[in-house]
């Protein structure tokens, strides 16, 4: 057991933290006044100071850090957690080093189980981050977390497959650039329970897509990073080959989607717990209140330890989560997936609305990011499944493990 | 020791359940595209469909139900108090019975403390529902619960006195309606601690003041009641006769517009409570899950249980909070004024946490009023001083108490 | 609605007060001492210093105050809650003033549903002070919140009934003074689920009944008290005639004992926390850490704060409840009822824990009272059913009375 | 970074694992009775079932694991610690490998700080496990978390240092073979606040030597590891060789202890959680109500979900404070040492908790091993300090890095 980083991820994070605080950073308010600037808000991601974040990145060669093998940087898991980390430090980050979902995973899915000719349409310009995607898989009806709920439905008619169906809390599908909807449905209502569905992709200006609305979280509706849309599939057709893998294989490859995402989604959330640290610290010792700096009043204390515990706690098993994944493969770190899914929104939304509380009324304000990424944390405990869900499986597994270990023991 | 209502109660609350379910809340949709129909968002008040119930509950006799005294319903504080709470069923609701915050503190401090001059200028107008105001305390630069900090001067010069200074957070003065503003600041800095800050009254409309921006809460800019302003005063010069009270008296008057201020915003509290338990127990009701509704699940069970358990002691305190007010005032109510101010926040916002969480991400969209909610009632842990400073004072004012009780037993 | 306490009340709280105060805390090293020179040490409720306190109580007219109608006091649930929640002050109050349990359901039992027979044998003593009971219930090998698993046998033969069965935690039953059992079993094993129950009179000294061992909780053996002991009734023949209520009725019996038995528990509970709030703030102003009275810590502030502002918010719910026992009844008062034994044990084990936390290694020793009341609350979250049961029971009502609610509003 | 265990520890822990498993746990049921057996209940170290197996320990190799260096088994503190977490799993394992407190601690200390006369005559029995020892620190009068406020006096007097004062939670000192006593008191009360004290060998026998009582852990006397002692030294004169290391250095060598103390303790309440969630999910699966195995009810699925999760991250931290000791020293991993301290008790307490309640009252009773372990964790919040002067230390250590870091960045 060894707990230092190695030489290449100690070198990347090194470029990495000084590429965030000294170039992204700085950006983040220049981003904004152009943003607010164009007629069109959800138009986020070629805004000009994005642009030009993303070409120093792919000089520094900090550029799809996510992704292992020869398409990406070629990073481990255990090499790029403590990457993801350091981009949930600014809300441009993850774009600037083309590492943002919803395209991380969207690009994992087109590299592992694309065609060619779907590769060279929509992998190769994600990858080079000149397009964007999005990824159609949450229904409003439905509880969303048990696949076999879903009611969308991708028919084969002759050559396409016609969709049918309405999607929300589709992430960055409000912006005109994501390009690509992959779309999951059910093809095959009558297979076993997890071969009915199926992934396809949409080109987003096929007819009959219909976007609806920006749905908003709290009250932001994340225009800068395409916000969260309703979609409505009204006899979309599209060509037989735009389906992802083999038919019924959707519930396989949402699966295989999940893992990489989840970590990700965990080490960003920790480094923005450790924004949210840092913020607080900075605010307490400027604050005097009945004679004395927050900073020496206990209760402020007792939130700032508590605060260091947990993140250093959960750090470490979202790192052995990833060194599990690099090692025995994501199923193989099934369990501990699980367990950081359910232990980082808790922990982080925690600490969240601790440093808020230690900025008054401001820290819910617009000045400080925190409110915003509370919200965007919040938002954690249901994505892919609510919090409920995976603990009930995770204890499960746990109830499994132990009679096994009863048996063992008892014979 | 007796807990049920009188009839007089049980008659209005009757009333006015009745208004709020039939009248206002279906009001709601129209009043919102109404609003967004107008030219200055923040013009909320006299949007015709709110207009238009205000009307109603003038007739009805559900209005200023608020007030103690001729000038008002002439309820007490307990009378008064469940009705507070179904107020808190719709965000039109408190404003359509002309209940809603700060008029009603202001009103208060204008008919406590007001000259017959100033009661004619803007009480008169305010109890008729016609104009708007608001209440500017906080400061940004400064732990604005400590009064002493209160940064805002306001200066005696000739007959008039000079306004110079800072404030946020000052909730509907973004409204053009808004237009009496009561300003806290200091006229005598060397004074005692408690006698160096007045009021004075400030027309909206005075050369000097400026709307510097509407600040959000979470991403809501609550334009449907005015937002919440940051102003700048800048050499704001108003007659002597605006002064409110006495020189120095701002401390007691802000002191004395607090207690029915917070019992208000605790009964409404509740009721947002009760409004969160009813849509999580149908919405529970209508999932499946893995073969069952969640409302046959043990850990959504759970919440129910508790958030109903939690509501029902909470309300008690708040309604014996009023008793006391009624029975011994503000002052011997004091203690129990605090412990409903550092309660009620956390107990209703851990009940909208799980009734969000019952929802899926549908809770935290626009699509049901949780979130916003979540929102509102999140600021209250700060509004009027964060709980930690009223939790040290509770808890200064129990050791004072102890120590009293042992020394009455050891002689 | 009124808060304050009637003339009675307030009369007999005085003397309580004062007899807690002056007599009964300072007899318990002497009943200590006594009772450690005794060759029996389960034999508690003969202990000179206590047989002292009965009479002088009965004097004082502080005797069987629980007990509504002639052969009690006659205090309404309303008047006797405030009494019982000062024998919480001292372990031995509620004996001095025959109030302990479970004589006092015992004595319920025997009162409502005993012959006269039954009620000269066994209630005269008991009401008295004379002698001691037990009742029989719970059982080690199923769980026994679900009354349909109660596997002991009651069996009837000729004039007799045979009892077989296992019990445990039978609170008093190892004091040799507790000479009756009143025993739940199954008479009728295929009626329906709830009449398939009876209770039966057991004398103590009947053939077959065995007394194994004498349970801790945590480390107490609490033999000032009688003890929680393990029962076996092996071929146990008693009377026909020794019956309460009709065949069958157990279940019906048992649920009438528990309304009162919960809320006496739930007022005495009450006093434990007042007395470790009392204990909690002696000890921190005599404390000096890193140059600062533990009292002016923050955290330390914290406790108490919180300490006061739950416990204030559930003493008026177990008010309430008694008040809704004694006008609607226990049926009518049930939700509330469940709620006071959910919300009870949670709120005063969080405060005994925060009031060892501010003593230091001394609240856990024998020095204070604290550990050992930690011990007996936190058996109040099974006894009578866990927690969870009785949440899943509310909550189950509460969704029933939404969905009445919503078809109301919607015809 | 790498989390797998290296290949000796890995032989080790199966090893250990088994010992614990087949030897150590059967054999409490014999240790109990024959200590029963005895005349003096505290001389529990020379029971034959104990002495049994430390010698069967010392044959498998499994002896002194705790030390590094030739004393002992030579392991890091790395490779020490997933065995300590395996002595977890009863409550004899510590000692039947002789890497039980307070003698490890001690051991350290005259390894470390021991003339070699000290070693002869204490350091060699204490490694052959012939003796015990006690470590005298906790005074009753103040809060020893504040070493200055230390009251007891150690004074030159010739050749001899006189010792008067009271200590406290002195653990093991009630066994008659705790033959030495290492004892912290003032020599210099006018030196620099770290310089006051020193540390003082006391032979249990030597004249002045009071043994006053053994306190209770809520009613636990742990006389079968030896009790937690009341002594009072009066006049106790020791030749002034016995001084450990040299006067003025009582703080430095305690501080010294520290470390390696808390992270067995940390270990070794990892196992005891590791023990209580397998003994709850067997409860689970055993028992019915309301027709399903509580094993299937989701509040039940909640807990061992939740104590699965935190004890994994738990572990971690505890395991990189390892490793961080053997790399950096004692002090660099300062700040992780006071992290465990303050995660591990609450941790494990709320795994208790929840097991004790999934196994119903039994969970309380002496039948399951639950309640009592939860009594020593809980003594854990306080032993060297309460949590909360541990979080106070941890948060101003942070403040301090963040401070510097801001000035970093902003240079």
């Amino acid at each position: 057991m060894e707990f230092s980083l190695d030489a290449r991820t100690e070198d990347l994070r090194a470029d990495l933290l000084d590429f965030v605080a000294t170039c992204v950073e700085p950006a983040e308010a220049e981003f904004d006044s152009q943003l607010a600037a164009r007629p069109d808000r959800w138009a986020w991601d070629t805004v000009a100071a994005l642009v030009d974040l993303r070409t120093q990145a792919r000089k520094r060669g900090l550029w799809n850090l996510f992704l292992p093998g020869d398409d990406g940087a070629g990073l481990t898991n255990l090499q790029y957690a403590p990457l993801a980390e350091i981009t949930g430090h600014s809300r441009l980050a993850p774009a600037a080093v083309n590492c943002s979902a919803p395209d991380t995973g969207n690009m994992e899915v087109l590299r592992d189980f694309g065609t060619p000719e779907q590769k060279r349409a929509w992998l190769e310009p994600l990858l080079a981050g000149e397009i964007r995607s999005a990824f159609a898989m949450t229904e409003p009806d439905v509880a969303s977390s048990d696949a076999t709920n879903i009611a969308t439905r991708i028919t084969r008619d002759g050559d396409e497959y016609v969709v049918n169906g309405r999607k929300w809390w589709i992430t960055g599908a409000m912006n005109p650039n994501a390009q690509i909807f992959i779309v999951m449905g059910k093809t095959d209502p009558s297979a076993d329970r997890h071969r009915q569905q199926s992934m396809i992709l949409v080109p987003r200006d096929t007819p009959g897509v219909e976007i609806r609305r920006g749905l908003e979280v709290y009250g932001y509706d994340d225009h800068d990073h395409g916000g969260h849309a309703e979609l409505a599939f009204h006899d979309v057709r599209v060509p037989a080959a735009n389906l992802v893998g083999e038919q019924g294989s959707g519930f396989a490859i949402a699966q295989a989607r999940l893992g990489p995402g989840r970590i990700h989604h965990c080490m960003r959330s920790i480094g923005v717990a450790e924004k949210a640290i840092a913020l607080m610290c900075e605010r307490v010792e400027g604050r005097v209140a009945f004679g004395r700096p927050l900073s020496e009043q206990g209760v402020i204390r007792d939130w700032i330890a508590q605060a260091r515990v947990r993140v250093e706690q959960l750090r470490l098993l979202v790192l052995k989560t990833a060194w599990l994944m690099d090692t025995v493969g994501n199923k193989g770190a099934h369990t501990e997936i699980q367990a950081i899914k359910i232990a980082t929104p808790a922990t982080v939304q925690w600490i969240l609305d601790k440093a808020i509380q230690a900025h008054g009324a401001g820290g819910l304000s617009p000045d400080f990011p925190l409110a915003r990424q509370y919200a965007g944390i919040r938002t954690l405990r249901f994505a892919d499944g609510p919090d409920e869900v995976h603990k009930n499986a995770l204890a499960r597994a746990e109830l499994r493990r132990q009679a096994k270990a009863r048996e063992a023991r008892h014979g």
